[in-house]
């Protein structure tokens, strides 16, 4: 099997040209975040990813994690790995440097955090779900809670984790059964959750279940949710982990993929509980982390496509089959143009799936830190708009790619020991966690379109049209065929904001939301595309830097325009024309047999 | 979890209305498929569907076969199934009476092959396999063999397997390397055949391998090629199995899907084998059998779309999840528009793909049996144009459609209890063995297109625009919205039939290969749709039979229309602009990282 390489060329392509880390890098605060350091935080984090999570992605896979009586026992290799990613200050990389962290950028950690989840998505997913319920505490916890429990998070000596699933309540939070009620100074929890990634696992000393559930008084609905930590081991008072609380994994989900992430059954039975923040407003905080949690479910499916796109190179590379077209002589499967449609599918989603993600986690910093306020709330829309376009169009697009991937290795492909069918399966719940498809697409039909009137899509939209002034300059030929797709597929985007914002039909606009999410994201990465295939150009005339990438930037480009940006405007139509067919039917006509 | 239940409605549409069932039972041989009797085989075959392989498709998946000692155990329940399925006659359906078949035309055998598909495609292989030996032998075996092997594998007590791939040969069987060496009567044959389905297995008392080897005077590559039969026991003069032949199963293989179904690594040591037909013509055998391969192949993805959609609709119809858009209460799923966006696409596709793949099973039989030579050719002519279609369409389809499933129960798909992510791995075989989709392509494109110069295609194309005429007349919306959408695909293939024929460059022609081929699929399933609609639309002006199933088929029709065969002029631009943009990069740019 082929090993996991970081793209540091085209990371550093996108973090430079593309996302602005010069730009990022003057914000206060930021300054850490040079070149030179970047450069070695990269290189680090590449090595560590190659050489440590990597080869034990597969047999985690094949092991999974297996529980017993309330234990969880993670795979081989597994507890050794994360304690050397502990001690390599990996965990603490996303956070403030008042809390132990790095206090770096999120556009420099977005591409490490790539890494971790291209060499090994399900150990990827247990920093992870730390790092959310950190941002959780850090957020509304008070000052004791957030004392208790982040440094020893941070550091990762301590894991976290998310409990929001319950049997009746999945999407729909609302129906949250679990109890908290008041005992002194804490509350008691019990319920079930199900669906909790790093449940229980033995990696680290002591496990935060950060956990939603209502107090006796709350009132229906969402609005009656808190928000609540549950450690396994409550802290004695020295800090140290104590007495076990009744915080009990019933069992682990038998997946289709992620076998080595444990997905736990969590049965509480009047276990200690501490607010945080106040009370009734626990779904207000998890929709406040909600975007950042979107971003990283959107990387994964960044990365995994990345992944599939590195093993199924190496194999075609690899694989002699069939004649060449042309001299006839028996080849590797690279050189047959239906093979190499393929890798360019893959290739060509996966730098713009990139691009777009970088260029997004670039926003998000700025919409942190920068000077001007205007900026900020500029940044802050724009980061908002595309986040759910980060999360739907690259999770939906990565399943795509990790298929093709199968499918470049033919037989191989179907048979485990390849690998190649371990990236899809992995792939396949990252279009369902943190809010479906679906769910990302009403966020961005509803919330972030028609609620402010179209206003900051508009706002994207004319800057797309300043940017194909820019485009028009450009006599390359390829640069002319993209131009050409990208006006469609602006043009496309256009006409559904317009629809969205005019339509009175709520069900209609809603009916269309998933192929209008596609439509962004294509158009989107068309979009970061044609960027790099302006700056490509102007390197090449200057004859500046790896000409050879630059030019394979360029072709890649317009691959994307005729390949992928071409279904611009049949998305369209469906968004535009299809809402009425998606409610034609009755419920009753719906029949099996 | 819901059981199956063979859409006998629909089947029934199809048969009657759109594949000329009628027009099939007057052909000479075929008059006992009356419509009484083909109503009494669906009804049998569901039942047994449903009772018998339903029930055991999970488990088997979870058990899978299980390999020891060179034998291969099958998972609990698939002996006792085998033999009911033997001794109700199903597995002797689809050959001649003379053989012990019941002569019946493909029509008929094609439900109820879908049926076996949909419940348990693991189980259906191994009948699928016997039948490909099966016609392989009444092809081209000598009388001796005939009666040596055909009736006891038609009654299923010998199983068949097809021994083509080798480690090194897979798409490219010019690699070949078996050796078959003359030994008086028979031959012996040494090598070693890989991906061998039900290769080995605990069903019946003897397998019957068709394996392709070389003798040692044979020509280099493809017309080298003999077929050989080579019988696990060796048939005694009695007919009874006799010694054990040195066929020996070395392992099975441990794949994504499919479980229950062995796929076997053969290592024949000098083990007798009977040379079928003449030597050096193996491959060309093949050839002739390919079409069926391919065609059940492609019914698998009809089959499998169908299973996943049920399974889906029923969680739909259950689940209660969020509140409805316009009154607020809480509902089941399948009340969101998202939720029917992905039931419709599920249903819409399935339908549109057993429409075709019936209709091509007609045209078979047709040309089969027509009395008219030239209508004989003519339907022959369209059956091949299509078969590579209803292969690598409906089998790419299908894996969306089970993809789909998956997705529609949110969390619940990704947990192997659920059941969806099981028809999403088996599933995902179906794109890759018979020829990959590109293998699929590259017939559609060079054979089937290229070949008589577009002619076969453009008689279908020219029967569109008279079809045309005739939706032309309705004032029905939706079929009016339809025929809209139905042109601009008509148009699409006419574009890229006219590019493929012109175009000199043959890596462009094949560099959109694949993408015509999805849009040849698109396009003749809209046809088959807008057949259906304007059917529909004749009964229900006449008030004649189910008006629910009426209404719900122009409906859907609609649907499709603006959601899949929109589709058709962005993969046209694909096909027609987008070969440079696939040969763009060197190799050597083609880099991991």
């Amino acid at each position: 099997m082929s090993a996991y390489a970081a793209p540091l060329k085209d990371m550093r392509f996108v973090l430079n040209e593309l996302a602005g880390l010069a730009e990022v890098a003057k914000l206060s605060g930021y300054e850490d975040a040079s070149p030179d350091t970047v450069d070695a935080i990269l290189e680090e984090a590449s090595k560590f990813a190659s050489e440590v999570l990597d080869p034990i992605n597969y047999s985690g896979d094949q092991e999974g994690s297996n529980w017993s009586n309330g234990e969880v026992r993670t795979p081989k290799g597994f507890r050794e790995a994360y304690r050397q990613f502990c001690e390599g200050g990996w965990n603490a990389l996303p956070f403030e440097a008042q809390w132990g962290g790095q206090g770096l950028p999120k556009l420099v950690s977005t591409p490490v955090q790539e890494m971790w989840k291209s060499s090994n998505m399900s150990f990827s997913l247990c920093p992870l779900l730390t790092q959310g319920a950190i941002e959780a505490l850090l957020l509304r916890g008070s000052e004791p809670l957030k004392k208790a429990y982040v440094p020893k998070m941070v550091e990762g000596k301590w894991t976290g984790t998310m409990n929001l699933t319950e049997p009746q309540a999945g999407s729909d939070l609302s129906l949250v059964r679990t109890k908290a009620e008041r005992s002194g100074d804490h509350y008691l929890i019990s319920g079930q959750k199900i669906f909790i990634t790093y449940g229980e696992h033995d990696l680290a000393e002591n496990i935060v279940h950060l956990v939603l559930a209502r107090t006796p008084d709350a009132p229906e609905g969402v609005k009656g949710i808190s928000l609540f930590v549950v450690p396994k081991l409550i802290p004695n008072a020295d800090g140290t982990p104590g007495k076990r609380n009744p915080a009990r994994c019933a069992s682990i989900e038998h997946k289709l993929g992620i076998h080595a992430s444990p997905t736990a059954v969590m049965v509480y039975e009047k276990a200690v509980g501490y607010l945080v923040g106040e009370e009734n407003r626990g779904l207000e905080y998890m929709f406040i982390m909600m975007n950042a949690a979107r971003f990283a479910v959107g990387l994964e499916g960044v990365a995994i496509a990345e992944r599939a796109f590195q093993r199924a190179l190496a194999f075609a590379k690899e694989r002699l089959q069939g004649r060449d077209l042309v001299d006839g002589r028996t080849v590797p499967i690279i050189r047959h143009p239906d093979v190499r449609r393929m890798l360019m599918l893959m290739k060509s989603q996966t730098e713009a799936m990139r691009a777009l993600a970088y260029t997004t986690a670039a926003s998000l910093d700025f919409a942190h830190k920068h000077a001007d306020k205007e900026e900020r709330k500029r940044q802050q829309a724009f980061a908002e708009l595309m986040i759910p376009v980060v999360k739907g169009w690259s999770t939906e697009t990565g399943i795509d790619v990790a298929s093709l991937g199968v499918q470049v290795h033919g037989g191989m492909g179907f048979v485990e020991e390849t690998g190649a069918a371990q990236y899809l399966r992995d792939a396949r719940i990252t279009t369902i966690y943190e809010g479906t498809t679906g769910i990302q697409a009403m966020d961005l039909v509803g919330r972030k379109i028609a609620r402010d009137g179209g206003a900051t899509a508009k706002a994207w939209l004319s800057a797309l049209k300043s940017f194909d002034a820019e485009l028009a300059k450009s006599g390359n030929p390829d640069i002319k065929s993209l131009r050409a797709q990208l006006a469609q597929g602006a043009q496309a985007v256009s006409d559904c904001v317009d629809f969205i914002v005019g339509t009175k039909d709520q069900r209609a606009a809603f009916s269309g939301a998933v192929p209008f999410l596609k439509l962004m994201g294509i158009a989107a990465g068309g979009w970061q595309m044609a960027r790099a295939a302006l700056i490509s150009e102007r390197k090449l005339s200057s004859k500046d830097g790896d000409l050879s990438f630059y030019e394979a930037k360029i072709a890649t480009a317009r691959f994307y325009g005729e390949h992928v940006l071409v279904q611009a405007s049949g998305l369209r139509d469906t968004v535009v024309k299809g809402g009425p067919g998606v409610m034609g039917l009755s419920d009753e006509q719906f029949l099996a047999a």
